[in-house]
Protein backbone atom coordinates (compact mmCIF):
# COMPACT_ATOMS: atom_id res chain seq x y z
CA UNK A 1 0.00 0.00 0.00
CA UNK A 2 2.69 2.36 0.89
CA UNK A 3 4.70 1.87 -2.10
CA UNK A 4 1.45 2.43 -4.31
CA UNK A 5 0.74 5.89 -2.09
CA UNK A 6 4.30 7.37 -3.05
CA UNK A 7 4.12 6.27 -6.31
CA UNK A 8 0.77 8.44 -6.82
CA UNK A 9 1.76 11.44 -4.37
CA UNK A 10 4.58 12.75 -5.82
CA UNK A 11 7.00 15.89 -6.22
CA UNK A 12 7.04 17.03 -9.93
CA UNK A 13 9.42 19.73 -11.21
CA UNK A 14 7.05 20.45 -14.48
CA UNK A 15 6.80 23.85 -14.51
CA UNK A 16 3.60 23.45 -17.15
CA UNK A 17 1.66 22.07 -13.67
CA UNK A 18 2.88 24.81 -11.29
CA UNK A 19 1.46 27.12 -13.57
CA UNK A 20 -1.79 25.55 -14.68
CA UNK A 21 -2.40 25.18 -10.53
CA UNK A 22 -2.21 29.10 -10.83
CA UNK A 23 -4.65 28.95 -14.02
CA UNK A 24 -7.00 27.67 -11.70
CA UNK A 25 -6.59 28.83 -8.43
CA UNK A 26 -7.20 32.14 -7.57
CA UNK A 27 -6.50 32.29 -3.78
CA UNK A 28 -3.65 31.36 -2.06
CA UNK A 29 -2.28 31.88 1.39
CA UNK A 30 0.72 33.46 2.38
CA UNK A 31 2.64 33.17 5.11
CA UNK A 32 5.40 35.59 6.98
CA UNK A 33 7.12 35.33 10.60
CA UNK A 34 6.13 37.99 13.35
CA UNK A 35 7.74 37.53 16.85
CA UNK A 36 9.26 34.15 16.23
CA UNK A 37 5.51 32.61 15.60
CA UNK A 38 3.88 32.14 11.84
CA UNK A 39 1.98 34.50 10.37
CA UNK A 40 -0.36 33.48 7.79
CA UNK A 41 -3.30 36.13 5.42
CA UNK A 42 -5.62 34.34 2.35
CA UNK A 43 -4.15 36.14 -0.60
CA UNK A 44 -5.64 36.54 -4.18
CA UNK A 45 -2.83 35.57 -6.34
CA UNK A 46 -1.93 35.98 -10.38
CA UNK A 47 1.10 34.81 -12.31
CA UNK A 48 2.71 37.22 -14.26
CA UNK A 49 5.47 35.39 -16.24
CA UNK A 50 7.90 34.17 -13.92
CA UNK A 51 6.66 35.70 -10.64
CA UNK A 52 2.78 35.80 -8.45
CA UNK A 53 1.69 38.94 -8.28
CA UNK A 54 -0.40 40.12 -4.65
CA UNK A 55 -1.72 42.88 -3.70
CA UNK A 56 -3.63 44.43 -0.56
CA UNK A 57 -4.16 48.15 1.21
CA UNK A 58 -0.94 49.69 1.75
CA UNK A 59 -2.31 49.14 5.86
CA UNK A 60 -2.16 45.75 5.29
CA UNK A 61 0.75 44.28 8.27
CA UNK A 62 1.43 41.61 6.23
CA UNK A 63 1.98 42.77 2.78
CA UNK A 64 4.09 45.61 4.14
CA UNK A 65 6.31 43.05 6.33
CA UNK A 66 6.72 41.48 3.13
CA UNK A 67 7.13 45.01 1.08
CA UNK A 68 10.09 45.14 3.60
CA UNK A 69 11.94 42.02 1.77
CA UNK A 70 11.16 39.40 4.76
CA UNK A 71 11.59 35.72 4.55
CA UNK A 72 7.87 34.58 3.01
CA UNK A 73 6.06 31.25 1.47
CA UNK A 74 3.18 31.21 -0.38
CA UNK A 75 0.59 28.20 -0.62
CA UNK A 76 -1.40 27.54 -3.42
CA UNK A 77 -3.44 24.22 -3.27
CA UNK A 78 -6.60 23.05 -6.01
CA UNK A 79 -8.54 19.92 -4.14
CA UNK A 80 -9.67 17.39 -7.60
CA UNK A 81 -11.37 14.68 -5.45
CA UNK A 82 -11.74 12.68 -2.46
CA UNK A 83 -9.92 9.24 -2.16
CA UNK A 84 -12.28 6.97 -0.74
CA UNK A 85 -10.49 3.92 0.04
CA UNK A 86 -10.94 0.10 1.51
CA UNK A 87 -9.31 1.78 4.97
CA UNK A 88 -9.43 5.21 6.91
CA UNK A 89 -5.34 4.86 6.51
CA UNK A 90 -5.72 4.63 2.71
CA UNK A 91 -8.21 7.32 2.01
CA UNK A 92 -6.67 10.04 0.74
CA UNK A 93 -7.32 13.14 -1.21
CA UNK A 94 -6.67 14.11 -4.68
CA UNK A 95 -4.85 17.54 -5.16
CA UNK A 96 -2.20 19.46 -6.34
CA UNK A 97 -0.04 22.38 -4.55
CA UNK A 98 2.78 24.78 -4.68
CA UNK A 99 4.72 26.32 -2.14
CA UNK A 100 6.78 29.09 -3.41
CA UNK A 101 9.37 30.70 -1.19
CA UNK A 102 11.16 33.75 -1.13
CA UNK A 103 11.30 37.54 -0.98
CA UNK A 104 8.88 39.78 -2.28
CA UNK A 105 9.68 42.72 -4.24
CA UNK A 106 7.50 45.85 -4.58
CA UNK A 107 5.87 46.96 -7.40
CA UNK A 108 6.43 50.93 -8.28
CA UNK A 109 6.02 53.25 -11.36
CA UNK A 110 4.93 51.14 -14.63
CA UNK A 111 5.30 47.93 -13.34
CA UNK A 112 2.84 48.67 -10.37
CA UNK A 113 0.25 49.72 -13.14
CA UNK A 114 1.00 46.69 -15.33
CA UNK A 115 0.55 44.28 -11.67
CA UNK A 116 -2.85 45.71 -11.25
CA UNK A 117 -3.99 45.01 -14.57
CA UNK A 118 -2.59 41.21 -13.95
CA UNK A 119 -5.03 41.44 -10.66
CA UNK A 120 -7.89 43.04 -12.88
CA UNK A 121 -7.60 40.43 -15.55
CA UNK A 122 -7.31 37.30 -13.31
CA UNK A 123 -10.28 37.64 -11.48
CA UNK A 124 -12.00 38.12 -15.36
CA UNK A 125 -9.97 38.07 -18.56
CA UNK A 126 -10.16 41.09 -20.61
CA UNK A 127 -11.67 42.82 -17.50
CA UNK A 128 -8.91 45.81 -17.58
CA UNK A 129 -10.23 47.03 -21.35
CA UNK A 130 -13.68 47.07 -20.19
CA UNK A 131 -12.99 49.79 -16.85
CA UNK A 132 -11.45 52.46 -16.46
CA UNK A 133 -7.73 52.89 -15.79
CA UNK A 134 -6.98 53.16 -12.03
CA UNK A 135 -6.58 56.86 -10.96
CA UNK A 136 -3.48 57.75 -9.16
CA UNK A 137 -5.39 57.64 -5.27
CA UNK A 138 -5.75 54.26 -6.01
CA UNK A 139 -2.32 53.12 -7.17
CA UNK A 140 -1.02 55.25 -3.93
CA UNK A 141 -3.56 52.96 -2.00
CA UNK A 142 -2.19 49.65 -3.20
CA UNK A 143 0.78 47.55 -2.45
CA UNK A 144 1.29 45.58 -5.17
CA UNK A 145 4.10 42.57 -4.38
CA UNK A 146 6.08 40.23 -6.59
CA UNK A 147 7.28 37.01 -5.57
CA UNK A 148 9.50 35.37 -8.20
CA UNK A 149 9.16 31.87 -8.79
CA UNK A 150 12.65 30.63 -8.49
CA UNK A 151 12.11 28.14 -5.01
CA UNK A 152 9.41 26.22 -5.86
CA UNK A 153 8.00 22.76 -4.88
CA UNK A 154 4.60 21.01 -6.87
CA UNK A 155 3.57 17.87 -5.22
CA UNK A 156 0.12 16.31 -6.43
CA UNK A 157 -1.87 13.35 -5.53
CA UNK A 158 -3.14 12.02 -9.21
CA UNK A 159 -5.54 8.19 -9.71
CA UNK A 160 -7.88 6.02 -7.92
CA UNK A 161 -7.31 4.94 -4.63
CA UNK A 162 -4.42 2.40 -4.07
CA UNK A 163 -5.76 -1.03 -4.02
CA UNK A 164 -5.92 -3.52 -1.22
CA UNK A 165 -3.69 -6.19 -0.57
CA UNK A 166 -6.31 -7.55 2.05
CA UNK A 167 -9.72 -8.89 1.62
CA UNK A 168 -12.00 -6.39 1.94
CA UNK A 169 -15.94 -5.84 0.76
CA UNK A 170 -15.35 -2.17 0.92
CA UNK A 171 -16.15 0.61 -2.08
CA UNK A 172 -12.76 2.39 -3.46
CA UNK A 173 -12.81 5.17 -5.38
CA UNK A 174 -12.59 8.76 -6.18
CA UNK A 175 -14.90 11.32 -5.55
CA UNK A 176 -14.35 14.45 -8.10
CA UNK A 177 -14.92 17.84 -7.18
CA UNK A 178 -16.50 19.79 -9.39
CA UNK A 179 -15.99 23.92 -9.48
CA UNK A 180 -17.51 26.38 -11.98
CA UNK A 181 -19.01 29.64 -12.15
CA UNK A 182 -22.76 30.07 -11.88
CA UNK A 183 -25.06 32.58 -13.12
CA UNK A 184 -23.71 36.45 -13.17
CA UNK A 185 -25.83 38.11 -10.46
CA UNK A 186 -26.36 41.48 -11.60
CA UNK A 187 -25.96 44.82 -8.84
CA UNK A 188 -29.45 46.21 -8.13
CA UNK A 189 -27.61 49.73 -9.06
CA UNK A 190 -26.40 48.48 -12.24
CA UNK A 191 -28.10 48.58 -15.79
CA UNK A 192 -25.13 47.44 -18.10
CA UNK A 193 -25.34 44.08 -20.61
CA UNK A 194 -23.14 41.69 -19.54
CA UNK A 195 -19.78 42.23 -20.41
CA UNK A 196 -17.50 40.06 -22.71
CA UNK A 197 -15.03 39.18 -19.51
CA UNK A 198 -17.90 37.90 -17.84
CA UNK A 199 -19.57 36.08 -20.63
CA UNK A 200 -15.61 34.39 -21.16
CA UNK A 201 -15.66 32.87 -17.40
CA UNK A 202 -19.10 31.41 -17.74
CA UNK A 203 -18.87 30.38 -21.57
CA UNK A 204 -21.05 32.26 -23.74
CA UNK B 1 -16.62 53.04 -2.01
CA UNK B 2 -13.75 52.75 1.05
CA UNK B 3 -16.49 52.89 3.63
CA UNK B 4 -18.58 50.26 1.92
CA UNK B 5 -15.83 48.40 1.15
CA UNK B 6 -15.09 47.85 4.72
CA UNK B 7 -18.81 47.64 5.77
CA UNK B 8 -18.72 44.76 3.75
CA UNK B 9 -15.43 43.05 4.51
CA UNK B 10 -15.31 42.30 8.18
CA UNK B 11 -14.29 39.99 11.19
CA UNK B 12 -17.01 38.09 13.18
CA UNK B 13 -16.76 36.75 15.84
CA UNK B 14 -19.47 34.33 15.70
CA UNK B 15 -18.43 30.73 16.69
CA UNK B 16 -21.12 29.62 14.11
CA UNK B 17 -19.17 31.23 10.99
CA UNK B 18 -16.09 29.77 12.01
CA UNK B 19 -17.97 26.15 12.28
CA UNK B 20 -19.70 26.66 9.27
CA UNK B 21 -16.24 27.42 7.12
CA UNK B 22 -14.77 23.97 8.43
CA UNK B 23 -18.03 22.25 7.13
CA UNK B 24 -17.29 23.49 3.61
CA UNK B 25 -13.72 23.19 3.55
CA UNK B 26 -11.86 20.28 3.71
CA UNK B 27 -8.32 21.71 3.69
CA UNK B 28 -6.19 24.34 4.68
CA UNK B 29 -3.07 25.65 5.31
CA UNK B 30 -0.47 25.25 8.17
CA UNK B 31 2.17 27.14 8.74
CA UNK B 32 5.30 27.26 11.17
CA UNK B 33 8.24 28.84 11.35
CA UNK B 34 11.80 27.36 10.36
CA UNK B 35 14.94 29.18 10.58
CA UNK B 36 13.21 32.38 10.81
CA UNK B 37 11.47 31.74 7.63
CA UNK B 38 7.72 30.80 7.46
CA UNK B 39 6.97 27.10 6.73
CA UNK B 40 3.78 25.93 5.47
CA UNK B 41 2.46 22.77 4.17
CA UNK B 42 -1.43 22.16 2.92
CA UNK B 43 -3.08 20.10 5.26
CA UNK B 44 -6.56 18.49 5.69
CA UNK B 45 -8.46 19.86 8.71
CA UNK B 46 -11.35 18.43 10.46
CA UNK B 47 -13.18 20.44 13.26
CA UNK B 48 -13.65 17.99 16.81
CA UNK B 49 -15.46 20.47 18.78
CA UNK B 50 -13.38 22.87 19.91
CA UNK B 51 -10.47 21.66 18.15
CA UNK B 52 -9.31 21.05 14.60
CA UNK B 53 -7.99 17.84 14.41
CA UNK B 54 -4.72 16.95 11.40
CA UNK B 55 -2.96 14.49 10.50
CA UNK B 56 0.52 12.91 8.36
CA UNK B 57 3.00 10.66 8.18
CA UNK B 58 5.32 10.32 11.12
CA UNK B 59 7.85 11.52 9.00
CA UNK B 60 6.15 14.73 7.88
CA UNK B 61 8.88 17.53 8.93
CA UNK B 62 5.95 20.15 9.93
CA UNK B 63 3.88 17.90 11.94
CA UNK B 64 6.60 16.88 13.52
CA UNK B 65 7.82 20.40 14.26
CA UNK B 66 4.02 21.34 15.11
CA UNK B 67 3.99 18.20 17.81
CA UNK B 68 7.00 19.30 19.42
CA UNK B 69 4.43 22.88 20.41
CA UNK B 70 6.24 24.91 18.27
CA UNK B 71 4.01 28.07 17.74
CA UNK B 72 1.95 27.13 14.48
CA UNK B 73 -0.98 28.99 12.35
CA UNK B 74 -3.52 27.82 10.02
CA UNK B 75 -5.47 29.45 7.66
CA UNK B 76 -8.70 27.93 5.91
CA UNK B 77 -10.27 30.23 3.15
CA UNK B 78 -13.49 29.78 0.87
CA UNK B 79 -13.88 31.60 -2.09
CA UNK B 80 -17.49 32.27 -2.60
CA UNK B 81 -17.74 34.75 -5.87
CA UNK B 82 -16.10 37.18 -7.33
CA UNK B 83 -17.42 40.54 -7.27
CA UNK B 84 -16.79 42.45 -10.18
CA UNK B 85 -17.07 46.23 -9.56
CA UNK B 86 -17.21 49.11 -11.78
CA UNK B 87 -13.20 49.77 -11.54
CA UNK B 88 -10.48 47.44 -10.74
CA UNK B 89 -9.54 49.18 -7.48
CA UNK B 90 -13.54 48.40 -6.54
CA UNK B 91 -13.23 44.69 -7.79
CA UNK B 92 -12.83 41.98 -5.20
CA UNK B 93 -13.86 38.40 -3.93
CA UNK B 94 -16.47 37.06 -1.79
CA UNK B 95 -15.09 34.96 0.57
CA UNK B 96 -14.55 33.65 4.30
CA UNK B 97 -11.52 33.00 6.03
CA UNK B 98 -10.06 31.97 9.39
CA UNK B 99 -6.90 32.03 11.26
CA UNK B 100 -6.30 29.74 14.08
CA UNK B 101 -3.13 30.50 15.87
CA UNK B 102 -1.82 28.55 18.49
CA UNK B 103 -0.08 25.25 19.98
CA UNK B 104 -0.99 21.74 18.78
CA UNK B 105 -0.96 18.63 21.14
CA UNK B 106 -0.70 15.05 19.66
CA UNK B 107 -3.48 12.48 20.32
CA UNK B 108 -2.09 9.22 22.08
CA UNK B 109 -3.89 6.07 22.39
CA UNK B 110 -7.57 6.90 22.54
CA UNK B 111 -8.08 10.01 21.72
CA UNK B 112 -5.65 9.50 18.88
CA UNK B 113 -7.92 6.76 17.69
CA UNK B 114 -10.94 9.00 17.56
CA UNK B 115 -8.94 11.57 16.13
CA UNK B 116 -8.63 9.64 12.81
CA UNK B 117 -12.26 8.51 13.01
CA UNK B 118 -12.88 12.11 13.10
CA UNK B 119 -10.85 12.63 9.95
CA UNK B 120 -12.29 9.69 7.99
CA UNK B 121 -15.92 10.75 8.82
CA UNK B 122 -14.80 14.16 7.85
CA UNK B 123 -13.79 12.28 4.40
CA UNK B 124 -17.52 10.73 4.00
CA UNK B 125 -19.68 10.82 6.68
CA UNK B 126 -20.33 7.84 8.16
CA UNK B 127 -17.74 6.04 6.13
CA UNK B 128 -15.93 4.84 10.05
CA UNK B 129 -18.76 2.54 10.20
CA UNK B 130 -18.04 1.03 6.27
CA UNK B 131 -14.06 0.12 6.89
CA UNK B 132 -12.16 -2.25 9.36
CA UNK B 133 -10.91 -0.47 12.25
CA UNK B 134 -7.26 1.17 12.22
CA UNK B 135 -4.36 -1.15 12.57
CA UNK B 136 -2.09 -0.87 15.06
CA UNK B 137 0.45 -0.32 12.15
CA UNK B 138 -1.33 2.11 10.34
CA UNK B 139 -2.13 3.89 13.86
CA UNK B 140 1.96 4.04 14.96
CA UNK B 141 2.37 4.90 11.49
CA UNK B 142 0.29 8.38 11.72
CA UNK B 143 0.54 11.67 13.52
CA UNK B 144 -2.58 13.28 14.52
CA UNK B 145 -2.32 17.03 15.93
CA UNK B 146 -5.22 18.82 17.69
CA UNK B 147 -4.76 22.28 17.58
CA UNK B 148 -7.78 24.10 19.73
CA UNK B 149 -10.05 26.66 18.46
CA UNK B 150 -9.15 29.36 20.97
CA UNK B 151 -7.14 32.47 19.46
CA UNK B 152 -9.04 32.42 15.76
CA UNK B 153 -9.61 35.53 13.77
CA UNK B 154 -12.38 34.98 10.92
CA UNK B 155 -13.29 37.38 8.10
CA UNK B 156 -15.48 37.24 5.32
CA UNK B 157 -16.76 39.84 2.43
CA UNK B 158 -20.42 38.96 1.41
CA UNK B 159 -22.65 41.18 -1.00
CA UNK B 160 -22.82 42.65 -4.26
CA UNK B 161 -20.19 44.76 -5.54
CA UNK B 162 -19.62 48.36 -3.81
CA UNK B 163 -22.03 51.30 -5.97
CA UNK B 164 -19.97 53.43 -7.39
CA UNK B 165 -19.98 57.11 -6.49
CA UNK B 166 -19.01 58.32 -10.55
CA UNK B 167 -20.58 57.84 -13.63
CA UNK B 168 -19.99 54.60 -15.28
CA UNK B 169 -21.67 52.28 -17.64
CA UNK B 170 -19.26 49.33 -16.48
CA UNK B 171 -21.30 46.39 -15.36
CA UNK B 172 -21.05 45.60 -11.76
CA UNK B 173 -21.93 42.26 -9.96
CA UNK B 174 -21.33 38.59 -8.75
CA UNK B 175 -19.86 36.18 -10.55
CA UNK B 176 -20.38 32.84 -7.84
CA UNK B 177 -18.15 29.86 -7.46
CA UNK B 178 -20.49 26.69 -7.49
CA UNK B 179 -18.83 23.82 -5.97
CA UNK B 180 -20.52 20.20 -5.88
CA UNK B 181 -19.12 16.95 -5.83
CA UNK B 182 -19.35 14.93 -8.80
CA UNK B 183 -20.05 11.34 -9.76
CA UNK B 184 -18.01 8.94 -8.30
CA UNK B 185 -15.57 6.66 -9.94
CA UNK B 186 -15.28 3.44 -9.26
CA UNK B 187 -11.74 1.74 -8.34
CA UNK B 188 -11.06 -0.17 -11.50
CA UNK B 189 -10.36 -3.66 -8.86
CA UNK B 190 -13.51 -2.70 -6.60
CA UNK B 191 -16.72 -4.55 -7.40
CA UNK B 192 -18.59 -3.30 -4.40
CA UNK B 193 -22.17 -1.31 -4.31
CA UNK B 194 -21.62 2.51 -3.84
CA UNK B 195 -21.71 3.10 -0.06
CA UNK B 196 -23.87 4.85 1.94
CA UNK B 197 -21.48 7.81 2.96
CA UNK B 198 -20.32 8.45 -0.76
CA UNK B 199 -24.42 8.10 -1.57
CA UNK B 200 -24.61 10.48 1.15
CA UNK B 201 -21.66 13.18 -0.41
CA UNK B 202 -23.68 13.56 -3.53
CA UNK B 203 -27.35 13.01 -2.47
CA UNK B 204 -28.52 10.30 -3.25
Amino acid sequence: MDRIRRLAERASTDRAKLDALFDDQLVGTLAGVHEDAPWVVPMMVARDGDRVVMHGSTGAGLLRHAASGAPVALCVTALDALVVAHSGFDSSMNYRSAVIRGRCTELRGADKQHGLDVITDRLAPGRTAEVRPHTGREVAATLVLALPLTDWLYKERTGTASEPDEETDAWSGLVPLQQGWGEPERAPFSDAALPPSVRGLIGR
